[in-house]
Formats: C-alpha cells, sequence, structure tokens
C-alpha cells in the first residue's frame, strides 16, 4: 500500500486542472503579448485567469499578479512592499517559512530594514500584545505573518492582525501559502495588504503561484523586463501554470466545506486513534486543537525509541508511507526544523508530519495507525 | 492559410516535450525536496535534467540552475553579480532585451551601479574599441551584450567579447535567450561568466529557463527561501518546466544543422521573394546578412504606404499571418520598438519581424509574400 501523507508539502494535480491545461500545450501556444490572433487567445485565456482568481477572493483582477511560485510572491511582497513604501522596520516570527525569514534576514543585512522576530511559546502561540509594542515604538513598519503554519499548522488571526497593523498604518502581508485553496479569503473584509498562493499547495502545478496587493498599496516589479503582468513582473506568462492554478483554485472553492469536512474527519480519526494505540504520543504546535489549526496538517511528537531515532520518516517510507519532518524546502538538508527548534521540541522525540488532502481517505489513517504500531510497540 | 511567423516571441510546443512533461503531471506528482519514494523520483528527474542541460552546454551540472524563464535569468545574473561581485560599473547597448535593460537601469537608479550604454550603428552594430575604453576607464565591471538581438537578428561574437572582458577581470553576461537552442554554446572555450536561456523559444515550455554561472563566478540568490538549486533560488521547483526545458534543448541538440539549413532555405527565400517583388523592401539590422544574424529572424522595412501605415500587422493578421512590429514583450504597448529607435529607423517607413522554425515550410513564405504584395502593390 502507498499512502500519501505529505500534501503540505505537494499535492497530486486533479485530473481536471490537466485538462485546463492540456489546450495551452499542444495547441495555444501564441505569446499572450503578441498582438496577432495566436498572441489572442492566449492573453483571453490569461485575462479570464486572473478574473477567476479575483472573483473568488473577492478582489479586483488589477490587484492579482501571477508569479512563478509562493515563494516568488513572498519575495516580491516583501522586497518591494519595504522599498515602494519607505518601510523601516519589520516584525515576523520566527516560525514563518524560509521564503519570508530568510527574505527578511537578508535585507536586514543589507541595512534596507531593522528587524524585530517576535516570541513564541512552547505551542508556537504569539502575543499580539507585543506586536502593538513593537508597532508603537517603530513608525513605518511592515509586519508579516502568515496564516497558517506548514509545520504545525498553527493558526493566526489575520483579522486582528491586520486591523492592529493597520491601526499603526503598517503594511501587512501574510504568506497564505497553506490556506489558500482550503479557507475562504474575503480581500473586500479582511484587513491584508498582500497575500500569496502556490497552486501546488491545492492540486495545481508546481511553478505557479500570484500575489495580492491591495490597489491602494501598490509596488513596484520585483523582476524588471517586459510589460508583462501591467508592468508589474518582467518575463513571458507560465501560460499553463496560470490556467492551471486558476483552475485549481476554482475546484478549490467549489466545493471547500466538503473538501474540509472530508479532512477534517481524517485528521480527527487519526488524533484518536494515535491518542488510543502510541502510549506517550504528543502533538506539536497546536496542531491537535481542530478550531486553532490548519484541517490539513498533524505534526505528531513519537516518544524516545531507540529504533526509530531519526530513522522515522525512513522506516515510514520504507511501508510506502509518505510524510515529512518539516518543511519539504528544507528536509534535504539535515539541519532540522527551525520551527521545532523554535517551540523547544525535546530532540529525544521524534516529529513527523503528517498532512493530507481530499484525495486521503480514513484507510490510509488505518495502515498509517498499524505501521506506527508496529514501530513503536514492538520495541515496548 | 494560417501562417506563424512570431517564433521569436515564442515558439510551439514539440510532441515529444509534452510527452515528457505528462507524466510529472499525472504520476510523479512528489515535492523533489520531500525525502520520501514520492519526493525522490521526482528529484532524479530534476537532476537527470540538469545533467543533460550541462553536458549539451559542456559546463558542469553545478553551474546549472532553472528559473522561471529567460527574464528572472538575466535579473538573477545581473543584480546578483553585480552584487555578489563588488561590481561598480556596467556596459551594455541600447539593443538589449528590457530584462537587461531596465533590470540595470534600475540599478543604476539605486546607485547600486554606474551604468555606460554605448554607441551603436544605424546597422545596430556596437565597436569593440569603445568597449574596451570602458574598461580600461573603469575597473570592477560588468559587461551585459547579448548573443543575438530578438529585433533584429544582429549576433555578437561573444568570443571576442569574452577575451576582451576577461582581460580586464571583468564580469561577462550574454542574454543567449534567442540564441540557445539554436546554435551550440560550448561553456568550455567560451568565455564567459554567465549565459540565461527561457524554453519556449526552442518549442520548451513557457515560464521555464535557466541560468548559467561559471564555477568560479559564484553568485549569490536572488529568490530567497527553502534549499532547492542548492541555496540558490528558492521556491518549489517547477517539474515539469524543467522536465520540458531539457528535453527541448536535447530535441534542439539532436539535429541542429538540420534545423538550421532548413530555417535558413526558408529565410533566403524569403529575402530573394521580398527582393524581387516588393520594390523599395529595406531590412532591419544586419538581418539580411545570413552570416552576421541570427537565423530564425528578418526584419523588414517596407516602403510608406498610407494604407499599410501603422496597420501593417493588423493587416497580415486578418490574412492569418501572425508576425511581429518588435518584441511581444513590448507589442501590447504602443511605445514602439527601442530596438528600431536606437537604429533611427525611418517612422514613415513600417517594419515587421518575421522569425522562422523548424515548423515552417517554403510554402508559408509564399503565401506571406503574396499577401505583401497584396497590401503593398495594389496601392502602387
Ligand atoms: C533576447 C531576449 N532576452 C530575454 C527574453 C525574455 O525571456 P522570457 O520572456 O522567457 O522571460 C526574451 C524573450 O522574450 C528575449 O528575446
Ligand atoms: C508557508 C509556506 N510559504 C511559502 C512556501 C513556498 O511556496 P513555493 O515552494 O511554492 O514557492 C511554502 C511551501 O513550500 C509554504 O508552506
Amino acid at each position: 500500500m502507498k499512502v500519501y501523507f505529505d500534501n503540505a508539502a505537494t499535492t497530486a494535480m486533479d485530473d481536471r486542472v490537466i485538462e485546463a491545461m492540456l489546450p495551452y500545450m499542444k495547441t495555444h501556444f501564441g505569446n499572450p503579448s503578441s498582438v496577432h490572433s495566436h498572441g489572442r487567445e492566449v492573453r483571453t485565456a490569461i485575462e479570464r485567469s486572473r478574473k477567476k482568481v479575483a472573483e473568488l477572493l473577492n478582489a479586483s483582477p488589477s490587484e492579482i499578479f501571477f508569479t512563478s511560485g509562493g515563494t516568488e510572491a513572498d519575495n516580491t511582497a516583501l522586497v518591494c512592499g519595504i522599498e515602494s513604501h519607505g518601510i523601516q522596520h519589520a516584525i515576523t516570527s520566527p516560525l514563518e517559512h524560509h521564503a519570508v525569514l530568510h527574505t527578511l534576514e537578508v535585507l536586514e543585512k543589507k541595512g534596507a530594514v531593522k528587524l524585530s522576530i517576535l516570541d513564541v511559546n512552547e505551542k508556537g502561540e504569539i502575543d499580539l500584545n507585543q506586536v502593538e509594542e513593537l508597532l508603537k515604538a517603530n513608525p513605518k513598519s511592515l509586519v508579516s505573518l502568515m496564516h497558517a503554519n506548514n509545520e504545525i499548522g498553527n493558526l493566526n488571526d489575520l483579522n486582528r492582525i491586520g486591523e492592529l497593523a493597520k491601526s499603526y498604518d503598517a503594511f501587512f502581508h501574510s504568506d497564505t501559502v497553506q490556506t489558500m485553496g482550503h479557507y475562504v479569503h474575503d480581500l473586500k473584509s479582511l484587513p491584508i495588504d498582500a497575500i500569496v498562493a502556490g497552486g501546488h499547495k491545492f492540486h495545481g502545478p508546481k511553478g505557479s503561484g500570484f500575489l495580492y496587493v491591495r490597489k491602494d498599496k501598490k509596488i513596484h516589479p520585483f523582476i524588471h523586463g517586459g510589460a508583462q503582468e501591467r508592468n508589474m513582473r518582467g518575463g513571458t506568462e507560465n501560460v499553463i501554470g496560470i490556467i492551471g492554478i486558476a483552475k485549481a483554485l476554482e475546484l478549490a472553492y467549489e466545493d471547500m466545506a466538503g473538501h474540509q469536512s472530508h479532512i477534517e474527519k481524517i485528521k480527527k480519526h487519526f488524533i484518536e486513534k494515535l491518542v488510543q494505540d502510541i502510549p506517550g504520543v504528543e502533538f506539536n504546535g497546536l496542531s491537535a486543537a481542530m478550531d486553532k489549526s490548519l484541517y490539513t496538517v498533524l505534526n505528531v511528537s513519537l516518544p524516545p525509541s531507540p529504533a526509530n531515532r531519526g530513522m522515522l520518516l525512513f522506516n515510514l517510507d520504507i511501508e510506502g508511507i509518505s510524510a515529512s519532518g518539516g518543511s519539504a524546502c528544507s528536509s534535504g538538508a539535515t539541519v532540522g526544523s527551525h520551527v521545532l527548534r523554535a517551540l523547544k521540541h525535546n530532540p529525544e522525540r521524534d516529529s513527523v508530519r503528517f498532512s493530507f488532502s481530499r484525495f486521503n481517505t480514513p484507510a490510509d489513517v488505518d495502515y498509517a495507525i498499524d505501521k506506527l504500531k508496529e514501530l513503536y510497540l514492538v520495541e515496548a
């Protein structure tokens, strides 16, 4: 049996997304910037995709910019948000994805911005009072706090953070890569200046993404070149990526509540079985609190076990279970998770992130539980 | 009849490229950074693609970085080349693509670099003596000169420019977007520090590209995030883009001489017919000189004609002929071509770029000539 429990790293493409992309591989190959018929048919498809994304997010098409992924979108929001709005100080958390953390660290090192990194408790929670103190002390701030953490699933309250940022006239960016396509984002009511998406986190193609920037917080381009994306991003458009991410978002919104309840059942089932069958199991961050965490992520801390120490992911992989020790982007490296480190996670215990999609079934959970029992109870 | 003569803007994908990509849309969907089986099979495919590209260019896999296209690759080479190597002065030409020109102009505006823009004559030729004077006067220089111009096809001698740059210890970047896949680049013998590619210019996917940076001229990343591309470019890889560009380059190299002679025949035929049938026709830049210009590009300047003035591309489009007035990326705008402007092109004359691929036939030329005759001789 093969079980894919690494959906926070990436998801399988939906067949309907592939279907939507294929004509733009096989037939409609024009450059969308070309004014002739070959170009115009592709331009139309791109602008239809932009309109679709904007409608779903309750935004204007002129606020949506397609990028090569979540990382480029985060870089653009931060680098150009800071430059375009005279930002002198940035506030973020140690639990942010490296697309945010490394970008801000580089900007700090260059002297482009002063950087404040919030404290977090052992559950990964931030304190909004600290955010407010920092905003008070530092005019011309940018706040970058993710919607949901990709490793432990902790959800931030974008509404409250946004209101706070607004009241201090700060630029508020949120890395929404893990929630886009899984939660509704209503940008008319959310007080937020920039959010981002990566298509491959919700059954779209890798290498696709977009950046939303609120109309009255315009920024300049990050990648310079041709006049594409209304002069906001040079480079011939990744046409199939744009078609794909828009289609994937459309499908996600079509039955978001259905997907959510399907996946929540799987997550609940997993938590119950783990608590029942694996003595000493714990959960990292807020990931076991259904209402405070991303429903697609469960981060499990297993009791110390010499047979599995440092080998747990490998042992699961042998059994056909794909899961992750942290974010995929750093799991090639052996440096471990900066998120679990910030939570002062006990290094004696092995942690594993199981992350779900609408393609998972309860049988996947039962299989994983069986294997975890074999790995942990044989020894006990 | 439909004739596609805008291959310098973009090309149709080769069916074999699509075939190579499909399994990575339908089946192998893992994140290449994931260490489990789903991830490893994709990692293997990416590294095989990198090795293939490196072999074809006679480079090392560690010198090849996949990007979202030619524009991002140019931006990376320039922004990070300048920062990483303490460059204080850049030399370029007014005929460069905006991916180079705008990037350098922004860097100049920010005070990151002093910028020298070379003179060109009315054929678009630069003078290497001027390059040498500038190198002599400015230690710590970067030279950015394209291999072939995308509008008028003029070829630069990368070997001579590279030797000159080397002798003054300058960093030499060349925008090779228009020649990659159409000419052999042997990076063991070429004295060049950075070149770039965009897959869609040689029958690969849009949104794919790569940057070559010579081993001993390492630069830091442009997009910050995860550890992808050996820490040189954050962001989950555009897997199908990478598979696609490598396959397209492989196919290009498999029969490059064959494609070249096929396309050269088409271009020659076009030139002969034009000279024979359209009195007063001229050619912009060096595009009619077979040995001094890109074999895929012919830039035609037509005699003043009230009936076609400003309407030529539109009139051709009505007849099913897709051609271009300049680079696609700016043709949406009505600003005209910065290249033709630099050549002091007579604004009374209409110019059109016809650009070819191995999918064109001599019959395409005959059809276009018929239509041009109708447009220009009816009136005469
Ligand atoms: C010479 C040249 N450089 C750079 C580019 C930019 O490449 P891309 O649009 O694929 O990013 C192009 C084509 O658009 C080009 O012709
Ligand atoms: C929270 C978060 N931000 C940013 C990213 C980066 O997105 P991408 O890899 O698609 O560029 C990811 C996923 O990798 C993520 O989980």
